[in-house]
């Protein structure tokens, strides 16, 4: 039985942000995908005799662009000095991510992440044989992993050198982030474009699923750890829940109209599951009598095929939600801007939390 | 953010050995139960808004034996005196058991689980609409709440009141287990009759996937947070290791020849399944010439209906491997017990790990 705790003689850094915001972000990810790889290594990923894995967790746990482990690094530095041990407690949510994502991908069906194919497809297409069919063995081996990353996520975080009364403070929040994280899970797969929910209701489940774990818990996650005050912890929570809110709001514009080059993902995915996404009720809502009576008709449709969703994109683009879903995401990110001035920040955390805020609902991300 | 550590004013007490075997395991079930369902509260489960959650619950996390939390705490007894809080936290085994359960059932398209319908199809039911069918939410929605329960159990165990120290003893055993959990249930997915598996490697995966985990994992768990001597935890870890073979034999003769109304399952799921388990194995290393023949045909069907998997007991029962399983049993019981002579136990803790023994590998069970 040996611990994973990190060697102490293994060198390591932590960017601070007097560097510059550019280099500081492009050195926290580098060191966070090392951190990653490191403990990847410690658990033996390498020995799963299961086919893919190895390359399954490089597309979901290192392709990505660690927006949380940079934000939970970020809100640490909002109240304490660059420190290895807090990187490498943000890197873990990295695995906490892809533990998210393994199981979204199954529950979605979706066929491309990151621009290849899904895990569950990827883990399906070596077996031969077993109890279950090739789809659903590559479909339980996700969940599998899924499960193990949700473990290893835990793990890395409780071996990475953060003092004990630290990770004390961190336990009930990172316990109450997973669990809004499933709970939001669930919330969406419910949520149907023929049930014609409000916008509001799609924002709550948006902000449940996806917005605060993003950014907002990330934040306070490392505001936490760092022994923040009150008045810190309760501007990054604002800046954190109107920037994730801003976050959804972006992805549920590409699901309709973002090309797969950018999302990683098929184009016709958000309208072809009938997700009731915030640009869809927004369109449902503003669009003109006859046309709204049209896309309601096409939405219901059991199945739509490639003529449909474009007619629908179409429809969409004519009701104005665009345009009215750009003006809530500027509205969103001057709240957050505005509510970093409350927060006695210094001027470095500041900036990089101006810069994040942009980079995360930028109209080209 | 409220913590969920409980209230040291709720009286709480805790099962010695001194009272008798039977009294004192029916003490500790009855507090294992009452300890889950006082963590649920907390967590609020009952506000969890999707249909059907509770009832789940009641079937997955309360409606078991309590093996594994039994285990865990006999262990703390083998070292320790009674104590609330270790009780607490060897109850924190049955949530996780129940994660594994629900996502298990998924996986295997199980019909029943206690005699009830699988969570699956239970939370399929009440679902209208979605971007997901009725089957596909209801396998979601359980492959979540079983994340949820991953969770919760080391929320559970966490919070049990238990020392730090004591619990940084168990973290690394704890995840050790939980990844092993997951990777034996892979392995075991890809573990078909047709490809005519050794009897060492169906046994092999059984250990790593419900043997380890059910008795050997939970005596050294509780045996370590007790801080026993290596002497005491060698012992435990030969008694578990084989009282975890002689279970998973029994649950192998059950799955061919137990009756529904012992196992809570289908009596034909495990041949209709292709699953290569230790008896299935034996019987095609054992029939004669021609009736091997017929059972491997008849193995090797895509489809099996119920005249086939009648035909495969038929055949297995008569080539003798439910007798050369029942004397592997017997076998791994006396060595268990065997080895429980050098573990520098006490009388009282030995009497109940025999007593134990015997109630997981009886016939009947």
């Amino acid at each position: 039985m040996s611990t994973l705790s990190f060697d102490p003689a293994r060198t390591s850094s932590a960017p601070g942000l007097a560097m510059g915001f550019e280099r500081w972000r492009a050195d926290t990810r580098a060191l966070v995908l090392d951190e990653l790889t490191e403990f990847l290594r410690r658990v033996r990923v390498a020995e799963l005799r299961a086919t893919g894995v190895h390359d399954v967790l490089a597309q979901y746990a290192l392709g990505g662009k660690c927006l949380r482990s940079t934000f939970m690094y970020l809100g640490w530095l909002c109240a304490a000095e660059p420190d290895p041990a807090a990187l490498r407690a943000s890197a873990s949510l990295e695995l906490l991510h892809a533990f998210a994502l393994l199981q979204d991908d199954v529950m979605d069906a979706a066929v491309l992440r990151r621009g290849s194919a899904a895990a569950h497809l990827r883990l399906a297409a070596p077996h031969r044989g077993g109890p279950a069919t090739p789809p659903r063995f590559g479909e339980s081996a996700a969940i599998l992993l899924g499960d193990m990353c949700l473990v290893w996520a835990e793990q890395m975080l409780r071996d990475s050198g953060v003092g004990a009364d630290e990770l004390a403070r961190l336990w009930p929040r990172y316990d109450a982030m997973r669990v809004e994280l499933a709970m939001g899970q669930l919330a969406d797969l419910a949520n149907d474009t023929r049930e014609r929910p409000t916008l509001d209701t799609v924002l709550d489940i948006a902000r449940a699923k996806s917005g605060n774990y993003t950014v907002r818990r990330p934040l306070e996650l490392g505001a936490a750890l760092a022994g923040a005050t009150g008045t810190t912890l309760k501007a990054l929570g604002h800046y954190g829940t109107r920037i994730g809110e801003a976050f959804q709001l972006r992805d549920d514009l590409l699901g309709i109209f973002g090309a797969a080059s950018i999302t990683g993902k098929p184009q016709d995915s958000d309208l072809g599951q009938h997700k009731a996404t915030s640009v869809v009720v927004a369109a449902l809502d503003m669009a003109e009598a006859h046309a709204r009576r049209e896309l309601s008709e096409l939405l219901d449709r059991p199945e739509l095929d490639a003529a449909a969703i474009e007619r629908c994109r179409i429809l969409i683009a004519a009701s104005g939600a665009a345009e009215r879903i750009e003006a809530m995401i500027a509205d969103r990110v001057t709240d957050a801007l505005l509510a970093l001035r409350t927060g006695a920040l210094g001027r470095e955390p500041r900036h990089a939390l101006e810069q994040m805020a942009l980079l995360c609902t930028a109209r080209q991300l």
